[in-house]
């Protein structure tokens, strides 16, 4: 069965340079990194130069990139460190911002004394840069948390404006960066930014393994114990093969950048005006829509069907091979209404089913025509 | 060069079938397993096969089976939950617990109102059973933590007798079994344990990824928040190929569990008769010089050399191509003295070098041969 995949945001397929990669590690440096001998060495030696590759991304160094087990534990590991070892007890962030983030705070909640502001945000699912500022007028340790990019309707958040902004307040700032790290450029000494996570498997790596940028000096500690690794920041042996293939995925990413941008935005563009053609009424949730206010990698669309349709919808892409999201794929296959759109829509629309595409390289313009021609079938039939 | 791996405490060589299956789980089955479509539930499936196959050589169920970044994760899991979670404000442990445990607790001590136990441990590194049955007798809420097999003198805990006593006294019981899930077997319908911890790359899997058995109504909650992975109890993208190889890896040692046992514990008790004919004063520390009452994947030497030479024994080890360990290899190639030959050693032979080989289906009679011939040249040069 012809199947296309247009779910890139909740994960990527890993490219075969990658797995080769991974697998030739596995093969011969199977050496414990902490160990002292030579297999060890040479494991040490692979991790650090990944390391390396990874830090010259950011413009940063080396020390100030700490692997972790994927983007919710490096968010978890920001969170958590600052309110406990930095004495944070304010923090700010939006309603919008991944669970990774939403429900580690909750938990912060539970367990400190602190008290947290969510910025309000108008329909399109943006928030107010002067209330930001307004409330980092205080003399209360404050920590920041905003994703650069929104992984369900793909706002892009001015990453540069909003760490000037709380530098200049003495404010510390961190962002889940999950949804851009290997599609976007950061260079993190324009960018006077704390603290970052990603994960490798938004970017053509391997599920399982992330990082987190903690700039110098930070203070975080770590969150699990045992082994001194990660230079005590992380205790768990390093998952050498995937560090590896992280670092792989993120090179090529990085290497391929601009054709492979142009190739999705296009694609991204063409989807658009094909959608906007065969539904005369369709909206797009969020900046989705705008080529420039929004991520090229995603679209998220709110289509103008019968209610009665709107239950089958997805059922019908399935079917049809064609996999795509309802919201966010981390809600563990909930049908729940997307905590993302539930706060930005107007309850008209949230009636109406939304459905996110998300597109990679390996995407082609015969797929979007294939998925338009479903839909279209659909709407029609 | 020859070289010899005599250090698969440290970590283990990932056998080939279980690469070849993660390239083809990568290459394959890249979807999200939080996401509802067919490359989801492709994902999902693989993932919940694995927790079956895994549960089953246990005799447990699959709900009671979290898969987790590795064994230091799952055990800092058990002891922050049982602590934050189910009011548990003692912990009886031993000092020669690895260091996710002991740090672990260290860091609980920080954060929460808990009193600490450590068991008396004679020169062999045992503990006392009725030391510990009475510090059971009490009201407060218990929780015990001791490891089946020590990392460093092979030790092996009575898993069944301890737990017995343990349920016995309504103390709860967790053990670091990292360094025998895959070479014995345990039937947790036998003992009555309440969580035990696994690490994959200890039985010829992959590194980054383990598992903690959590009995049915643990109570116990997650300490990574975000997605519903895991059922709650461990968020973050399901690093499904390091699973379904963790799974393989473990399938295949239990099924060649016998065969390779014997073969392993041949070479074991050959290396000891080998290592007492060249040094008639050699010393085993721990248990480990007794095939009975230690694991035989490894033993821990004290030898009768000079000072001046000891200096330069682990580095001509290394130069012959020869990988073994001076103690646990988690420690970050730190040249500190072991803290568990710290605790059970007495200051003379503390002075004296100690090695701990330790072995696999891999390692040959000859490499023992040629350890063996190093050691006496060294020795006599």
């Amino acid at each position: 069965m012809k199947t296309v995949y247009f779910d890139n945001a909740a994960t990527t397929s890993i490219r075969d340079n990658v797995i080769d990669k991974m697998s030739e590690v596995m093969k011969s440096n199977f050496g414990n990194p902490s160990s002292t001998h030579s297999y060890g060495r040479q494991s040490k030696s692979l991790i650090e130069l990944s390391r390396k590759r990874i830090a010259s991304h950011f413009n940063v160094s080396a020390a100030e990139i700490v692997f972790t087990s994927g983007g919710t534990e490096a968010d978890n590991l920001v969170l958590k460190s600052a309110v406990r070892d930095l004495g944070v007890t304010e923090i700010i962030t939006s309603k919008i911002e991944h669970h990774a983030i939403l429900h580690a705070i909750d938990q912060l909640k539970k367990e400190y004394d602190i008290t947290v502001k969510y910025l309000d945000l108008n329909s399109d699912g943006d928030i107010d840069l002067s209330q930001l500022e307004l409330l980092l007028q205080t003399d209360t340790k404050q920590l920041v948390t905003l994703m650069h990019i929104n992984n369900e309707i793909g706002n892009i958040l001015d990453l540069k404006k909003v760490a000037e902004l709380c530098k200049a307040n003495n404010a510390l700032f961190h962002s889940d960066t999950v949804q851009s790290v290997g599609h976007y450029k950061l260079d993190l000494q324009e960018i006077p930014i704390d603290y970052l996570a990603a994960s490798a498997h938004k970017f053509h790596g391997p599920k399982g393994v992330g990082f987190t940028f903690l700039r110098k000096n930070s203070g975080l500690r770590a969150t699990i114990f045992g082994g001194e690794q990660e230079r005590g920041l992380r205790a768990g042996t390093e998952s050498i093969h995937n560090i590896v293939g992280m670092d792989e995925a993120l090179t090529i990413s990085y290497s391929n950048l601009e054709t492979e941008r142009n190739h999705i935005k296009t694609l991204k563009s063409y989807f658009i005006e094909q959608l906007q053609s065969v539904f005369p009424n369709v909206s797009f949730n969020g900046q989705s829509g705008d080529l420039e206010k929004s991520t090229y990698t995603l679209v998220s669309v709110c289509l103008p069907i019968s209610a009665e349709k709107a239950n089958m919808l997805h059922f019908q892409l399935d079917l049809k091979g064609i996999a795509c999201s309802k919201g966010s794929a981390c809600q563990s296959g909930s049908s729940q209404n997307s905590h993302v759109l539930t706060e930005i829509l107007n309850l008209d629309d949230l009636q109406k089913p939304s459905v996110r595409f998300s597109f990679s390289c390996f995407n082609t313009k015969d797929e979007v025509d294939y998925v338009i021609g479903i839909l279209k079938e659909f709407v029609i039939s």
